[in-house]
């Protein structure tokens, strides 16, 4: 089997996730964006954290964009974007569903679970991306309680 | 601190999760429920795999029921009951989320992360439930395609 995405660029497909931020970040929200693509680079779905928005815990921006995918047999032609890197929840969707690579915005700003990924042979790539940094640093200053809520880490 | 659930029967929180396999089941859908309750044994949320009901593959039991428990800031006093032991996807919300307690129907017809879940210091009760196992069962042999597609196995 071919490698996963070979043609594709990765910074490219980091500007869908990066503008699902950019939404997020506009209405409010926490500014996290992600999308699904399949090997060939084509848009599975797109979808940013939502919990200010529809008060909902559920949909981080990985797990919002697995959503907006719709059903699918299986997921092992297909790549994740996200701004972030992703916590425990949404590598724990990557690792379930076999998804084979991960492309990251940022990891400086928050760490999540993707050398565990990388260690079950996830193919991981982190770009280092200043805007998708500069979104998260600007919401954690203004909003660090929600930030703390959305990770699980909030106080009583 | 005093223990999370010290005063409740895992038994008993069992029961909700358990009615919401059958619901499930009777719909035709993936048989899997679960509920969140707080340390005194009150429900916050409860929920089913809607994967066959609403089309969407990101509502796990387990994930339907944080769903439904709404915002919290944080679930360090909360107990997560599902009818199957928890999948990757589910494991990585229950660690990402610090909930410290779950219980678990049956871990008979799938195994999921709850052996992870321990050694991250999650307290796991399996209580080997044989009505969660037959429901399962009985799914699995009749919709063995929906049942891979469900965790990311499914054929192309």
């Amino acid at each position: 089997m071919p490698e996963i995405g070979a043609d594709v660029d990765p910074a490219e497909l980091l500007t869908v996730a990066r503008e699902e931020a950019r939404l997020g970040a506009r209405e409010g929200g926490v500014p996290i964006g992600a999308a699904l693509f399949g090997s060939a680079g084509e848009l599975l779905g797109r979808g940013r954290n939502r919990r200010v928005q529809d008060g909902d815990p559920s949909l981080h921006a990985e797990t919002a964009a697995f959503r907006a995918a719709g059903r699918r047999p299986h997921y092992r032609d297909t790549i994740m974007v996200t701004t972030l890197s992703p916590c425990w929840y949404c590598s724990g969707l990557v690792r379930q569903f076999g998804i084979p690579r991960v492309v990251i915005g940022e990891a400086r700003t928050f760490t999540g679970g993707h050398d565990w990924l990388a260690e079950h042979g996830v193919r991981i790539t982190v770009l280092d991306d200043p805007e998708c940094a500069a979104l998260m640093r600007a919401f954690v200053d203004r909003h660090p309680d929600l930030w703390h809520e959305d990770i699980g880490a909030g106080h009583s």
